[in-house]
């Protein structure tokens, strides 16, 4: 039965809405980490663990933090080890991950991308390697080719607002050409860090790329809305905001105008006055959206880079981030929202959180703002630690049992590889089954039509209707 | 299979104790809002709308908060606009919301109060909206009969310390008329406010109730003692307070005398001294309650009216709360009970709330203040956001997991709607099918006589136990 | 189907893992609270109250816990009372207890220890009395067979450091006698708890044990230190914190020998102050697990002892402790690791929370701090309040979702009471019971050799392998 034709698919219903309505969707990813550039120079994979565990500057730490845990040797985790020791090490560590998605997703995409029925073992690995690595050395395993493969038609990738998109815009000017499109998302969290060291140094890059000069906190504002206008005419429809924790405090513009100055001038920066800059710069953000008519994803609730001796030594996004605990994450979207809204200053916007424990908070607290548009707030898909089976249920369950489930935008990947479009398979997969069971248990009609059109809704039609695509 | 005889009874088991054992029980509505006099005028609803979606001053807010999420102008929701164009819209809004309880409720109080079996849908709107308003303008949809039709024998409605019970003292008098009894319920929220702009303005009223000059903290006292008092003889045996977060602090009794006389005086009440005035207010009512031999539920762990634009144009109890993330709630019980036992101030207890993130915390924390009386302390029944499949399994897991399940006193609706009486039938149905699941796991025995008495006892014979009814 | 070959045990995958490979695993008990001196001797009980219900100072207070919920008489519970008007009241008690651990653990303690398969009801209440008391008074039902009858290998039990080991020390130097080893466990909770009025009479016990006058932190610590190496001798592999909350702090060591000597001057110590103390004792003794190699075990998020007057009345461990709801536990963890980390103190650790809202927090905190060691960290298998089929599912669902479920070192009892071994086999079923359901959903291969080397090294070989037994 394994990874079959019907995996996850627990009775007639969800075989039915799977099969006929969900696998056919085309995919709109409209959150990942992709690179434009790779896929504008439709890049080739030298081997496996480049495309699959440890590629230049974007390895796959979620697969790291796996192989740490079972003692492998960093150097052929995140170092200069050699590529199939890499691999070797990798296959060894999976043996282990029973019950772990990244054991389904790993044998997941060696079955859809390279037609790889073997079990993941260390008694298959050299086949394995050889099998992958003889299909990458092909054309129809460069990057452009994979997106197609999946049936992908919009990505939208994630940018920091000095980033000249240059690689959006080349693929834009190919309009035509691709069987899919690629969108920039603006994600100004440096902006947003002022207590970072390297705060200055990323006003100066934002000065270069405006070309005007910095002086204060209004023309760094201009520069950032000049920004969101560029992204905007890049096709941008979508923003990202990466909070971690996130606390909301009333403030005097005229404040925040002092806090800039003084970081300006070198000054230190306290915590207090860190979430004061937060709290106008959240809000400054959203009017923007808001004139824009972009939608605005929030990321919430998350330790980054636990280790302070592993950050030092290899630095960000390399499988040091956990689940975070901040108790009265809910209480500061309410302060933030009821401001906003009074203000005027509420776009369309998804909320994320890393823990769970929060995902019946946030769905019924954005009841509380819902209104005057089509599922004005979204709860966002299972996310990162929690895109698993039962993360992805729960959300779906808490989703259905406070808002219109069928309103939902539905998945992304959020992944820095191009070989993670099975986990919309596997989405689908999780959805039919759901409401499978939930026709099984008598809660919903037996009315295919009704049913299946929810169901290509959520897979595909939703998130071309609020994105406007 | 939809809502048939058997839906949510998913084995034999089930099916033999929902349809033997838990069909046939009366039921006890130990908690709702229902309205006292609607039941003693036997009112008649001029249309669907006015009975189920938005009647004048208690509209629906479970289904108005859907609707706001399918973008439907306020006018057809809490406004004036036309009632079948209400329905309408509300239609149209619970074909998106599969998964949502909501979905469910609708259909079976269709199906249970009119014997209308369409689904709920655009197309059918027309039709259903007739049969239904043609029932209602019958005499066996007047209020009383609704009670009857659903097999009700207790409904205790929620009341200010302030209200005369002019209507539960007339139902009384009309003793054996009747196939129900309509208690009152102490709920004394407005005493305990004391930072709400509204606060002096209640001690007048009460002060015109009682009849003495309300000149200080024993006074008012005094007036509460003689409602409690009051309500006791009108055949009150129950309290509800809604605490939303709930802090507790020792307090010296002159201290807040000393807060009460400032509030008197027209002062601002700052935080700590609100927190201090109800930890004692708190402690004074549990006393009054454990001598009148009245049971104090507890509903915690609420954001209320999150939305301020929609709260100063639309008001309370209109769908703006949501489920609260106060992280403390089981220390703050614990201080209060650990301290109430000490004084002997400790009435029997129901807590209910908001947020399951809680339910193991408290069911733990009740098991520490167990003792000399059967089940001195409940667990609550999933309540209001968490009213569904879901929500109800995980309370009902949890609460057997640490205690003792067959004590529990199990359903209330906590509804303003006449037609909500098969949540009921849900209830027992998510109970029933959970007790079979356990049968069939083999964790419990295979003994029809044994099981179907702690089925109809969590039914009915528990309330009517615990509350001397 | 009650308990019965198959109980628990959903499909036939899990049947075949739990029947071929799980249920012949010997045990390991890594964490327990038998009584060493009572295996030494070889206690014989005189009823079934005195081994199940209330033993000379070690009752079951889970069941105490119940018993009070159920409004029996104290004297009954912890007091005099008649030992088998106690088992009565407790039988009584059970019949309300479906859907509760305990329910099912007391029917296999009677099924698979004395045979006897009768329902525990009032009826039958006579019947398993004197069938049991009579086994207890055979050789067969001494503490040593008692283990050896349930194929128990290891037993560790918990200790505190100024203990002499004096029955463990008799246990070793019969070699070979036993079919089982019985380690003790460091637990240096009274050294930690600088608050507590006994800490200065606990400083003294330790002067006395080392023969060395403590005058200062530096003496307190090199007493510490003596004592791990002596438990070392001993044959101690791990060690045991109870903090039940945690909070971390930067401290300078100058002002934690102020701190200790302000204690021994008898002054008041603050809670900042002890929040210091307990940082710096908690990086001290992790340097010194991790010289000595030994585990570290820590329990967390825990309210103790509850009732104020119940604990003046019947003291510690009697049922009156719950779930903690310490908001930041992973923050203050991530602080204490990274801290550990950075200075090389960093033992291999085991994590258990009270509290299932932090258990995916834990485990991605966790996978945060792997490596170089084949799973340093270990979740820690589900805790007292939440040691249930749900419970465990729970714990097991999230390790499996976020590290590798593989390395999982598995169950202990955490018991004062020799009749707790079919715990063991509970937890067996309910792990087959999720293993098989992830065959059957197509998630895992149907691979028997691959499961069952995975089943059997969860069950046994793991824990062998980490604690090199």
């Amino acid at each position: 039965m394994f990874l079959n034709d019907d995996f996850l698919l627990n009775n007639e219903w969800s075989k039915k809405l799977y099969h006929t309505y969900a696998k056919k969707q085309p995919i709109i990813d409209y959150h990942c980490h992709l690179s434009a550039k790779d896929v504008y120079e439709n890049r080739q994979y030298e081997n496996l663990t480049k495309i699959w565990l440890n590629s230049d500057g974007a390895g796959d730490h979620y697969k790291w933090r796996l192989m740490r845990a079972n003692g492998v040797d960093e150097n052929l985790i995140s170092g200069n080890g050699d590529d199939y020791q890499k691999f070797l090490a990798f296959v060894k560590t999976l043996e282990k991950a029973i019950g772990n998605p990244i054991y389904e997703w790993s044998h997941l995409e060696l079955k859809r991308y390279f037609g790889i029925d073997m079990l993941i073992t260390e008694k298959n690995a050299k086949a394995i390697w050889e099998k992958a690595n003889a299909l990458l050395a092909t054309e129809e395993y460069r990057a452009r080719n994979l997106l197609k493969k999946m049936n992908v038609v919009a990505v939208a990738t994630t940018d920091d607002p000095a980033d000249d998109l240059k690689y959006h815009k080349l693929l834009q000017a190919e309009e035509g050409k691709n069987t899919f499109k690629v969108y920039p998302t603006f994600r100004p969290d440096r902006a947003m860090q002022i207590q970072n060291e390297n705060f200055l140094e990323y006003v100066h890059t934002l000065e270069k790329v405006v070309g005007f000069k910095i002086d204060g906190l209004k023309a760094f504002q201009r520069a950032l809305e000049e920004r969101v206008g560029y992204f905007k005419n890049v096709g941008c429809f979508i923003a990202d905001h990466g909070l971690n924790t996130f606390h909301f405090t009333q403030y005097k513009p005229r404040d925040i105008e002092i806090i800039f100055a003084n970081k300006m001038a070198g000054k230190v920066i306290t915590d207090e006055d860190a979430v004061l800059y937060l709290s106008f710069m959240q809000i400054f953000f959203m009017k923007l959206y808001k004139h824009f008519n972009m939608t605005m994803q929030m990321h919430m609730n998350v330790f980054r880079n636990a280790s302070a001796v592993n950050f030092k030594k290899i630095g960000v996004d390399a499988g040091f981030d956990s689940v975070g605990d901040q108790a009265s994450l809910g209480r500061e979207l309410l302060k933030l929202y009821s401001y906003a809204q009074e203000i005027n200053a509420f776009p369309k916007s998804i909320w994320y959180t890393l823990n769970p424990n929060d995902l019946l908070v946030l769905a019924t607290l954005m009841q509380s703002f819902q209104g005057e548009v089509k599922q004005r707030i979204q709860l966002g898909s299972a996310w990162w630690f929690s895109d698993s089976y039962h993360g992805m249920r729960e959300q779906m369950t808490i989703l259905a049992s406070q808002s219109l489930f069928g309103n939902f935008v539905g998945m992304l990947t959020d992944s820095r590889s191009l070989l993670s479009y099975t986990r919309h398979e596997y989405f689908r997969r999780v959805l039919c089954g759901l409401v499978g069971e939930w026709v099984e248990a008598g809660r919903l009609p037996e009315d295919e039509e009704y049913l299946g059109k929810i169901i290509s809704n959520i897979c595909y039609y939703n998130a071309k209707e609020y994105f406007s695509l």
